[in-house]
């Protein structure tokens, strides 16, 4: 039989964005949305050459060394959920944010934007929380600040962390030097932090607790590039998911990337409350992932020593760098048809992280 | 006639802090309240080593470099205000804490929290302003990101930047060098950023209208280092005002700080907008000013130097480090009487930056 082909003809990118006269929620969400905020408003006001690392983690050169440089706030909701805390994420997001240049977190800031009225204990609660995390991710935090919003300006706690980080020698990870051939690698399974945070705020009850895979992502890449520098591009797959970050990819590289649906990992819980909810699990965020995308002579090698640390025990192959259908990611399904897996608009699910 | 002296018989520290069991808006003033925050939850939560660098940009060294890392977040209403706006301060206020370390600012992050149903041309706006100060700085914003709440838990937008910059070699500014017989030197008119704020929040006339001094202090603090490289500490006089920021260097440094009150420039529309409201201007906030704790020898050639900066026109010796009560701002009053000039509790205008 032959190998299905993708039928192409008359696809086009998602339809022009709307322009939005306001903010809406999905302009957070990490899609297209978000994307033209950097496009329409930041990249005109910053400059064009900011554009490409808006989002991301910068790679920066300061006094003849390559630094790692990024941000995120963390606007969660609950403060609190299965596996994790706002002061979990903030601090995993960043150092995160900072391995994806194959960098070691060296130092964050934070920032809080406190809402009047909150109790002590739970800020103390985040604060622990925060501290515990740095120290599991051998980071310091060296510097902060703190502002107060009147009752109602707020939702109890706003976070925001910068850190930067040693780009090691040799090592130059970003989307642009992904070629065709190049094995897609993912650390384990997917949608796991999204459909917890959903779950908590939900109440929903899906027969087992799903906890947040929130986790610092530093150590793992360490023992990646152990293996070779010679990484083409890392991502963590958060707002938006898987989807959103393979189109990002395909769309900076120009690459296409053909994903083998059946290989991405979901474990049966996700799978099961996103069937319940309708949602896509391949658009649902994480915060303890990350994919690769290696040199197809180093992929085994690679895979191996991720499912050797613990934070890569479920690494699979998902899929592969393309010639075909540039800037576009196309999955095969397991009935053996492909779909284009498009960019989301916004988010699923708001307030994720 | 004798010099007066100071009787501070039965004189203690402000009393020992409230437990305030919830947030209060004082906690983001950047006074007592504020440092009971980062001493009984920060620095316990990240480690006792942070305590002294919570509040003020961090000097790092990080591969062989040392960096100045700082981060702010601004939560300031309204929006735009006399003479500037949020993305004046955000990139203003953390250019500046870097200058504080004495580093040139090379790079800035930018987090934003927008409301849900902002208007797409106030974000624009503020972009713009953010770009045009960071060009004026001479910095780079390289690396930002965006989350989105709903309408009712924010109030438009709010920013943080973060900021990294080089220490230049021989340059170690921080107020634990300040010793007895330093000069203290202000760079201008204080306390005009608060006023302006608080004219147009409260639609206040004064006759004229005041302008924030919001400005970039780099290239201040560049021609002052040009004279010498051993300035003992800089500080700029924000949140707290100047008695906030003379009572930090006082308390770090273990000196008491004499003041010659009439030494202090104090605007006239400053002054009588104080005195209308019954506010003290030496505790009201600025974002273009600096103090500089000089060792004497150079004191005069300092001043010459700023007073030849447009940002520095306005400056003034307005007091010295002492032995006399350590830790202790006594300000002599120009009815030749004295007083004790305390950390403020909160901030007498919260939301300034």
């Amino acid at each position: 039989m032959p190998e299905p082909t993708l039928d192409i003809t008359g696809w086009t990118c998602p339809a022009p964005l709307r322009e939005t006269p306001r903010i809406v929620m999905g302009h957070g969400g990490g899609g297209a949305l978000s994307a033209e905020l950097v496009e329409q408003i930041f990249a005109p006001a910053f400059g064009g050459d900011i554009l490409a690392q808006l989002g991301d983690s910068a790679a920066l050169t300061l006094g003849g060394l390559r630094l790692a440089f990024s941000t995120d706030s963390y606007v969660v909701r609950p403060l609190f959920f299965p596996g994790g805390s706002i002061g979990d994420l903030a601090v995993n997001g960043t150092v995160n944010d900072l391995a994806m240049s194959g960098a070691r977190a060296a130092y964050l800031s934070c920032g809080f934007i406190l809402e009047e009225g909150i109790d002590m204990p739970v800020l103390a609660r985040v604060a622990e929380a925060m501290g515990a995390a740095a120290r599991a991710a051998r980071v310091e935090v060296a510097t902060g600040d703190t502002k107060v919003v009147e009752a109602g300006h707020g939702d109890g706690i706003y976070l925001n962390t910068a850190g930067i980080g040693l780009i090691p020698a040799g090592v130059d990870l970003r989307p642009q030097r992904v070629v065709p051939g190049d094995v897609v690698i993912v650390s384990g399974d997917i949608g796991v932090h999204g459909v917890a945070i959903m779950s908590v705020r939900e109440g929903l009850e899906f027969g087992v607790e799903i906890e947040s895979d929130c986790a610092a992502l530093g150590g793992l890449v360490e023992t990646m590039l152990a293996v070779t520098p010679d990484l083409h591009a890392l991502r963590d797959p958060t707002r938006g998911g898987l989807a959103a970050a393979l189109n990002e990819i395909a769309a900076a590289s120009g690459t296409g990337i053909a994903l083998q649906e059946r290989a991405v990992p979901i474990p049966p819980t996700v799978g099961n409350a996103c069937a319940i909810l309708g949602l896509d699990p391949m658009y649902v965020a994480n915060e303890g992932k990350l994919i690769a995308f290696v040199p197809r002579a180093h992929a085994d090698a690679v895979l191996d020593a991720m499912r050797a640390h613990p934070l890569g025990a479920g690494a699979a192959i998902i899929g592969e760098a393309v010639e075909a259908h540039p800037g576009m990611v196309v999955a095969h399904t397991s009935l053996g048809g492909t779909r284009v897996v498009d960019l989301p608009v916004g988010e699923q699910l708001p307030r994720i992280c």
